[in-house]
């Protein structure tokens, strides 16, 4: 299987310009400020999203200075969620760095992500970027509805397995979905293309979530820790297959086993294994794939390059990560 | 002097659709959200910022639809703002209400603090407000971080005034900067409307500003507790006066008092008797009628109207209250 080198090489450059100029957008005249940035530069991830912009922009057209503001935009605003997720998940620690959280407090945290935010607004909207604002920006509303819906519903232990999609959809694809609008828009696709970006984005994204929640199942088999989602109650699509398949007393002695917070441990590895007899976890995966199948024939309604084989590659390459 | 009520009336009928607007605008088909929003509306203050946007516009220009979703605008950033801010000051009680945060907590407050945002952002750019987005996009980058500097300086004891005026300018008055040109640009008016009325606001902004950091001082005369920001080592205009004109040997004995936290109550009420004497609360004052003078004088280059009038009022109103 290609590396994540391998599927970067097509953009190299893009993706090297794009550092450089994302480090000085960030630049402010404040101090601590200043600080800050630096440390949320340093610890960095894979920097998937620029990657789907360049790729998405380069099969639907070609890349230009909007591909990078619009990669610049996004990666400012997630950067800003994931500062804001600081607080939110009362995380500590992010990426093998403390977080900015643990480090400076919530309302710095909270007063950082809103200047990244104004940061982004400012870059577009000096640069007449309307479209690619209006795509980031229901970016932004679906996550954060999505993220309260998921609070609202997915504790829940009678989820369907139609509102776990929405939730996923919203809380986690509409980050995806913007980023390959984003480079089929900039890149000067026409509609059709935006619009089949988009659903490629949004397909590809779900399998990532639903493989995301599969995980949790996974490490049960190689001995790791395991169990998260269910000791937090969190409904993810395995569980809720395997409930919708079951007796109705199956349900409630799962029921009582998932809530039940004195026996926890022993409780959590019980309903593991009958996750698995109810075939909650080929189901979840089954789901996966066809997820990825359709985003995959989308791909194929473009001629063949070295960036749609990128793609191809980093969809691969998104699913078959062990961490 | 004039009521709020009194102040409101020409632009009555404006700001009871304002309202109606407003509430439609929150709608979200996440229940958990559409309660909060309830809630918010609920607790809504003075209506101070739409109130600006709608006499500015009206004395250079014409209230429309544009003045309206700008308004709206603001307001949502303003609520977003006051969400977040709950997260950044922890606190758990405002205006008489338990804080969202308390309520919901953290995670909750940052994400509706996002999803206000993100609605404010769709609501221009669905309309093509780009220059109203422009403004006000500008506004929440100074604010947090005016906020940023004011935790990076302000509890330094050696702050100058210059660095006060910057503070509390990007912290504060650009929040009503930016109601005061939304108002101008969405009324029609000339780019040199525009900037004398940002002007304007930002003159406002700054007496007010004054006009909070004086309350601390001034409580002390009726009585009330007081010296809230000294006990936090805050350094506002008044002891920044006061530590400019006094010996080097005055100087060191107020920054042990302010610094010394064994003995906090007896000492904040040394510091304020200092502060009194070497005329800090007079030059503060003065300072704030200054700005308030300065923002009149911009005010009488339109001609008179019931709007311009009512602005005026506005002035004295906001620097009249007591809490």
């Amino acid at each position: 299987m290609s590396t994540l080198k391998d599927i970067q090489a097509p953009v190299k450059q893009e993706m090297n310009e794009f550092e450089l100029k994302f480090r000085q957008s960030m630049k402010s005249k404040v101090m601590l400020l200043d600080k800050i940035m630096d440390y949320i530069i340093k610890r960095k991830g894979k920097q998937m999203r620029p990657l789907f912009v360049f790729l998405t922009a380069a099969i639907t057209g070609k890349i230009n200075e909007a591909t990078h503001r619009g990669a610049a935009l996004i990666e400012l605003l997630h950067t800003a969620s994931l500062v804001h997720d600081d607080v939110v998940d009362n995380a500590h620690y992010r990426r093998g760095f403390f977080s900015i959280n643990a480090l400076w407090k919530n309302k710095i945290a909270v007063l950082v992500g809103d200047f990244l935010l104004s940061k982004g607004l400012l870059l577009s909207l000096k640069n007449d970027d309307f479209e690619l604002l209006r795509i980031v920006s229901n970016a932004v509303q679906q996550m954060s509805e999505g993220e309260l819906l998921q609070m609202e519903k997915a504790r829940k232990l009678d989820i369907t397995e139609e509102l776990y999609y929405e939730v996923i959809r919203q809380k986690t694809a509409s980050l995806i979905t913007s980023c390959c609008q984003v480079g089929a828009s900039s890149g000067g696709g026409t509609d059709e293309d935006i619009s089949k970006m988009g659903t490629f984005g949004t397909k590809v994204g779900m399998a990532f979530q639903i493989k995301d929640d599969l995980f949790d199942y996974e490490n049960a088999a190689i001995g790791k820790p395991t169990g998260i989602d269910i000791r937090e109650r969190k409904m993810t699509l395995p569980v809720i297959y395997a409930l919708k398949h079951s007796t109705s007393s199956e349900v409630s002695t799962i029921k009582k086993m998932i809530t039940d917070s004195e026996k926890k441990a022993a409780n959590v590895k019980k309903v593991i294994e009958f996750v698995k007899e109810k075939g909650g976890i080929d189901y979840a995966t089954k789901r996966m794939n066809d997820f990825l199948s359709e985003a995959l024939a989308i791909l194929k309604t473009y001629p063949d390059s070295v960036y749609r084989n990128s793609l191809e590659q980093l969809l691969a390459f998104t699913i078959a990560r062990k961490t």
